[in-house]
């Protein structure tokens, strides 16, 4: 038996009926499950409690809008607090039915909790302002959940700035924003199509480009003793399947591989771009 | 068109029919899919051509036995030198209907390309004779593709053994075994139900149990710079979503956070793992 909600619980005005798939907003919204609805709209969609917290939170300091709030009745029961503070933030509330969240998800599992958003990206000039010391530069990556999770790992690293670079994906993709595990809303990202583009923003930003790269004669080791790694660093990675392409790695300043140590043919990009920034991070702290 | 295969292209005798969902070696190997089924039978499967490759390898070093091959038509032709080194080793190799493939397979698109193999696990004091410096124990991870993509970093950053302890997932699930990328059958396996048993042989070993844990006091950069690391470690992962569980965090002797540098609240088991093993492997290096 489902317990009786508050109205302070209940996502939507006591009495109203809930949102369904075929409620005109709903349907706007979930125009915005694809790349096409995204870059008409200019907005994107948040799914879950911790992304619409981070949602929240990214709106509350000024960086973007949350323009509504979706949630079932059973997740508004499990998350009163986002829907009181969405409701303080002047987001409108809405209740939708099971059916109605399902179709804004992208995910097996719909949270049931989606908001509406302004996109994060920001231009490049303003992502790479400020003399960043660490950035991560993602080219032609297009798994949505690879690119989240380097996102992701970038932000744990205490990184600047992420840009994708190239052919990339959306970073607003629903399957990437669930990958960020809501990091998408912590530091600046930025977006290029042209890459030579990229690279000679990240040159004037006084980076150094290093790409990690599998087949490179620097392993990351040496890379590090040597004190390359001390200097504001943009890490370029490519897509785990295809790599960097040659036009790419002629393009930056340096190419170093993660040592294999053992048998292991190579390491995913994720756990690869791990173990760069996190190396870098730490000579750059310890200078 | 499908072009014609030379006898050394195709898997089975010319002439005759491919093995159907419903041949008995294939409706055994089908049971191979299931936890119970490899119990039972004490073999699993590897799926793809890296699998295979490396499933071929390791029984040509004398460590287990592939029992045999199944391929379909166009696996065949696309990997035909996997097919002969089978044959010279003895491998009973049988073509395949493409659905027979795809009931041997756990993953979306199916490889037409399965052996079926001796486990690969050994007992816990035969994965950690010969001093080993720097071993990973996955405590009650279920995930088989964390799992599997932690035996990855393991093997990439030089540890000597993977210890699958607890509740955790069988190291020979599909997704697990797709996951290691060829690594499962490259460095010694062991499993342990009792945490305690693991932890006694890691010890008797002469390894320093060190766990991963987000909220341990101590972090990672601090413990490097003490030089903790350079000392034989066995690192103690849990699962992503329930971290490790107070007795086992007890039970160590040293727990360690990675440091988060940014606003990320946590990284992901791989990344993590990554980030540990790396660290330890460099600074053992390094003496």
């Amino acid at each position: 038996m489902r317990p009786e909600l508050s109205r302070d619980q209940r996502a939507g005005r006591p009495g109203d009926a809930p949102f369904t798939e075929r409620t005109p907003r709903v349907v706007a919204a979930r125009h915005l499950t694809r790349r096409a609805g995204r870059d008409r709209a200019e907005r994107f969609l948040a799914e879950g409690a911790q992304a619409v917290r981070e949602a929240l939170a990214w709106a509350g300091a000024g960086r973007g809008r949350v323009h509504e709030l979706f949630a079932t009745d059973e997740a508004a029961g499990r998350h009163p607090e986002l829907l009181t503070a969405a409701r303080q933030a002047g987001v409108p509330v809405s209740t939708v039915t099971e059916r109605a969240a399902a179709g804004l998800s992208e995910t097996v599992t719909p949270q049931g909790l989606v908001a509406v958003c302004d996109p994060v990206d920001v231009r490049l000039a303003t992502a790479l302002a400020g003399q960043p010391r660490l950035v991560a530069v993602l080219v032609g990556v297009s798994d949505p959940g690879n690119a989240g999770t380097v996102l992701r790992v970038a932000d744990a690293a205490g990184a600047d700035a992420v840009i994708f670079a190239g052919d990339a994906v959306d970073p607003h993709n629903g399957k990437c924003v669930r990958a960020t595990t809501g990091s998408l809303f912590h530091l600046p990202v930025a977006r290029g199509r042209e890459v030579d583009a990229v690279f000679d923003a990240c040159r004037a930003a006084g980076l150094r480009l290093v790409a990690a790269d599998g087949h490179a004669e620097t392993d990351l080791d040496a890379a590090e003793e040597f004190g390359d790694l001390v200097r504001p660093t943009a890490w370029v990675f490519g897509s785990e399947a295809h790599g960097l392409p040659g036009e790419v790695l002629a393009a930056v300043d340096e190419a170093v591989r993660v040592p294999l140590y053992g048998a292991a043919e190579s390491l995913n990009l994720a756990t690869a771009a791990a173990v760069c920034l996190y190396t870098s991070a730490r000579a750059q702290r310890r200078g």
